[in-house]
């Protein structure tokens, strides 16, 4: 297991990473990307156990109980959990569903995620490619590179071409497990390629972006401010793969198991991160509801109760996605995708309303509030303060940081992050319908419906 | 435990029934009330079991699978297994809340469940009243007896005066168990009463209505036309209750422990049966779209697929409930309260969702199909047949018949009594968003936000 | 112009029509049809004027004002207004489109049209077909019949088959105008027909059904009680069609002009009378919340908002197609395609939450109140009247009645007509949809958009 | 008619501005508030007419064509456009409610009026207050600060104390006009005061913030990179208003006046922007669509006709306020409140719908795409270009562009600050369904059902 330290120091590796125009010398001197890359530090040394074999990050839960232990400790560890967690799930998941066909492929899964256990490595999944004009195949783009490929073989390896985008963190990791984003049919082979890049390998290039505030008063972003990722768009040029680090090549029919795989447990986690998501959500708006003195006004009661239930439900499908779940020949045990999927679709597409009716409790001060600054300042500090307060019982200035929290959560840049995410993730809005769909049991519930007919069909 | 016959014989009992302006005389006998009771006949006998000490109506599940496995059962016995069942459970969780409070009452309940289950009895849960104007509370209407209350006491028990609405099947079971449609205050007493009175009891008067459909054919209505059951307008007209019958009278804070528990019970049937109805709405939306040769037409996919997720989530929230059960002293399972309204709400408020796709898929020939009647005429039968074909996959009759159904389901007097029943059942969508606020976890919610406000309040 | 009498006796013609099964020996004696020509013939009554040479239904507006004039008088005359009124303009409509290319089918339109209204007739629109497999061609079904289609040509005409689906009212009227469904395509020639047709017409077959109350208390349903119109299969099985009744034959590029032309008068229709019963939705809410003495309870209020603001806006939608009418040609002013479209799809996929809100705030007597007949009762009318009764300013009768009104209109038979009519009339949600898309400036919002981007293209 | 320079040069005059802690030292050389600035500088110049005795920025309009007329006219001046004219036309309404009671006052408006037309001042609107504890009257607060109160009269004036929040580009003006933010009750003489006050008066202080972009590139910010203005909090701390400059001061019943006639302007201005807005939107959907290369797309499509059908709607209340508009007796056309206040609240409350939909269909690189600067960089700029573009008819270039425009938009800074002024702006989603009811006529809807229950009552 690494300490902090020493996955600091591993980030001198050559790495080559961009912000905003500018090549960047060292990740950890970097003004923004230091301290996500700190964050990510203390989250190895919260784990750190000079004894133990592997980090918790890794552990494979094998039931229901040791989904919802697993997602405790997830919740704990912060938003980057997932990072590593779900990649090795995907990996374990895939080697269970392909175990049949290509068992040397799932050897070199087996070794790699051993591996990556025992260094304690960040994995960054890379699935989404540039995918170019999108009623059109991949292997029928106007530029081959739309999708990643193959655009040469060695008799040790391969060498790639292609973008990976939507990458969080990716700069900040080990290595890239590099996936199709969905299905190949015959004739694009060389686009059916999963596998293993370090994030040093030459040709491998991060384009970083973040919604770090870049305000003078941090303070004023009591999330984003202290915590924030970076967003890579990975380039590929011409990268050599060895043998021993390729899942999948050529092998079109397979080339879904991976992203399906991926989805599952990308939407375990972003449904887990909605339930909780709501739940602050609603906490904020009985906060500031008090804060106004309105929480007893029907309206706003109204508005929180809708809240509460959106909430509800989304953590009723969590829960009935953990307890009905299945586990794999390998041992490891996935959520029903059914109850993932709806219930991510479900929240996704009524995050919004959450978001609304938090706006419209809370009041146009979320985006008109003086800042933390203002309050400092001996000529206006005090008048900011006495103007801020609502409700006696609560300060100004809590009323007045509350107001920053919900911009910081909902109406600036971060704000802006996780509505887009909250749709995307997992693949939009309709990618979840699709999954849904396949999921449902609709023969039973033909089944019923036809019974009720009167004759028989 | 009874035979259907036996049942049926039991009606005679000099109980008074109004049906649409005219006394009923024998109720076996009654065109549409007759239908009813041998359906209930009939559900007597699929359980006889001559050596059985009870009906398994009236089983207590003990924890989640028993929870599970009893509403399968439910399921299968159709709308009326909740007659009996919720009447009982409601009872015990009763029982269970006010064991310390008021013992003696809670001996004649359990010797009242006793009997019931021995005699195998059919119980109506009696709640709502008449309420009179519904912002002046029961002690203050303008018409004392807008809500049941005692009018006189005796030595051997009390004398009752008031009304019952929305009573299903009132007038066709044996007991009715009245209790206070909500909390009484301190000057309320004579209204906090709680008993159980047969239906034969001097001064208790029926009137029926239903929604069974008055049509020449009957085939036309699928699901209506061969099951239907009476809404009672129940009238207690100084009914006089023995002592050992009363199971509350006069402690104004215990008169909301009846109506919270009987709403659990009602919930959690109506959840159940919500769930199943959505399935079956979504079975027949796929089926209506094969049939018209539109399944794969992308906004009718659209459609199914946004029902289909509703479907789960009502699904998901009835696992969570009875996965997070809780079981009373007394040994009985409950459903846990927050998951089972939440989901309630949702259900009822989306309901309409599901009955306007279905409408939108489907067409307009669900109110302009012609009859079956017309099917069998010699003249325009043919061309009745011919012109009501569309995929020829699904022969003419099938989908006049499919037109049916969903009219009967969503569109004629048993579809509106459906819609009605679903936002009403358990108390009005109103009733549900407050006893879901009532058990969310509102202060881990507001814990949560506060962390993240930046000082200490 | 015809008086009531003239036109009772002009259906004594011969026309072939059945109900429920049995064929109607005549119209005026059927117990239910015999209702609707009644009402059709105090229509006649109430604008019969001796010395008028046409009647007040086939006035033809010229601009704004004209059009709300004649919308106002329609709304007067109810329902059936739009009978002949729709036909009348759709063929003024048509022929203002096609007078370049068909002028001698002009002629006759003008012709018929002039005849139509010396002789006062009332004219069914006839448009959906059987229409066969959704996704196959009119001229591909596997029976070729699923479109009206011409099947043979003489000199002095052409003879049809096929059938009309969704005709309201058509076996009461004199004539049909039958017209292609959609557009047809080359090879389609003999699906492209329209034409009028006698209703007494060999070949000519009406299937009826309605849905009139059965129910022995006809007050208990006060608006489909005493007013109901059936609805028509239409069946033409070999019908000639004399040369001068062609308004089209083979021109396929045209088929459409005829249905783009009855959907805009329909849809005019459809929204008028969708916001007039939004606002008696929003009347009947506010009514029943008094009667139970709930006008003032904040959710109760806020569902009312709710219901005021969807109607407002349904209203504006009709505002703005009247303010930017358009005049064809032939002097005939018609509304804004796309305010109509955009307001037309708006009611019509809100009418749900109107109906729900409404049942929420009138509660589960909606479907359980005892009938009128009840009332008389007199051994329990009294009874019935006491507890029906809530604020004590409303008598318990009235509330009694605005159950069932409420009832009638949005929970039984009636009511389920019109929630499928609501979507199905004009042609379906979607359809409203594409017809929106087709009429909304797009290139000025794109224009719009492009000159932020930074760059030209 | 002042110039552009003219009025650069009016700012200084010793108005005291604060900026995120610091005080502004001249208006014009600060990095953001003298950006606004020149913006409104050359809003000057745009309509500079030497010859001319005022600016069309306060002209009134008299009629129907004529709001029509001036709305295209500040549509083209952009959102400050409203900064003045709603001021003007404020104050021009309630003269005209006034001038009964209150002919003095009436007298001062006008003569404020004719000087800031002749001087062409820029004037903002201060009705918010801090408003303490929301269920407390302005009159019983703890701090009696809470609303804005005389706390002191002398012979030519008073002494006024309080804030006034969420003042769009306050400091950039040259007077307040302050006016009581609600309806004033008896005892509460001393807040129902209203007046104009110079931006430079002894005690006026601004805390101004701003949404305006902090990151290096503004490039990657096409709308509020260029174009942004400040929000100010306005201390008022003892500021003397002499007695020329009073509106109202102590009548209490007319304090409502002010605000009810400013909603009217500002919800005007509002739903011409938000009609403007959704416009745009949907033409940003459509191009990111082709971009992509899925604008055929069923689910896309469909989204994209909810975003028209929305924009319709919006549009079309627009258009039925004014051409319902009304005419006061001084001569100022206004539009109605009906339409305008159910506009409103139907284009705020589904603005959250057009930004998910847009989101849904744009995807992930809305907040992950890379920098311009990233564009411009030699090393990685080609490669961004060539992945970037999807559709080939759209480069690269173009659909970075795009995407950073809708960030902008929709999910940054600017973004937030639109979704939450979107709900409040004219007083929150409540406040406009509480106005929205005012103005229903819910007398003419009741008779309507009343017409139908079949009783008299």
């Amino acid at each position: 297991m690494k300490t902090g330290e020493q996955y600091l120091e591993s980030l001198d590796d050559g790495r080559k990473v961009w912000f905003e125009g500018e090549l960047v010398e060292r990740i950890a001197d970097h003004p923004i990307l230091g301290q996500s890359a700190r964050l990510i530090a203390e989250g190895y040394d919260k784990v750190y156990d000079p004894t133990g074999d592997h980090s918790p990050f890794s552990d494979v839960p094998t039931d229901a109980a040791g989904l919802r232990e697993h997602g405790e400790f997830m919740r704990d560890m912060g938003v980057l959990a997932h990072f590593t967690y779900t990649s090795i799930m995907t990996l374990l998941t895939v080697a269970d569903r392909i175990m049949d066909s290509c068992p040397e492929e799932v050897e070199r899964i087996n070794a790699f995620v051993e591996r990556a256990r025992a260094e304690d490595l960040r994995i960054a999944q890379c699935i989404t490619d540039a995918k170019g004009h999108r009623r059109v195949r991949p292997g029928l783009q106007e530029d081959p590179d739309s999708y990643l490929h193959v655009v040469e073989r060695r008799d040790d390896g391969v060498v790639v071409r292609g973008a990976k985008l939507h990458i969080t963190a990716a700069s900040l990791g080990h290595e890239l497990m590099v996936i199709p984003t969905k299905g190949m049919k015959p004739g694009e082979e060389d686009y059916a390629i999963a596998c293993v890049i370090p994030v040093n390998a030459p040709g491998v290039k991060f384009v970083d972006i973040s919604y770090a505030p870049r305000n003078a008063e941090l303070g004023d972003f009591p999330v984003s401010g202290p915590e924030s990722y970076p967003e890579s768009f990975v380039i590929l040029d011409d990268v050599f793969v060895p043998t021993e680090r390729i899942f999948l090549d050529g092998e079109v029919r397979l080339a879904s198991v991976f992203a399906h795989s991926l989805g599952l447990w990308e939407r375990l986690g972003g449904l887990s991160e909605m339930a909780d998501g709501a739940d602050l959500l609603v906490g904020l708006a009985q906060l500031i509801a008090q804060a106004n003195g309105t929480e007893g006004v029907a309206h706003v009661r109204d508005k929180i109760d809708d809240m509460i239930i959106h909430a509800t439900l989304v953590r009723a499908s969590l829960e009935a996605a953990i307890t009905n779940c299945h586990v794999g020949d390998n041992g490891a045990a996935f959520p029903d995708e059914l109850y993932i999927n709806a219930g991510k679709y479900h929240a996704a597409s009524n995050y919004n309303m959450l978001v609304q009716h938090l706006h419209d409790i809370a009041g146009g001060s979320i985006v008109t509030a003086p800042s933390l600054a203002d309050l400092r300042n001996p000529e206006i500090g005090l008048a900011v303060r006495k103007y801020m307060q609502a409700n006696p019982e609560f300060d100004g200035e809590v009323r007045l940081r509350l107001f920053h929290l919900i911009r910081d959560l909902t109406a600036h840049a971060y704000g802006g992050w996780r509505l887009v995410s909250n749709i995307q993730g997992g693949g939009g809005l309709y990618a979840q319908k699709i999954v849904t769909r396949k999921w449902y049991p609709i023969d039973a519930a033909v089944a019923k419906a036809k019974e009720l007919v009167g004759v028989p069909f």
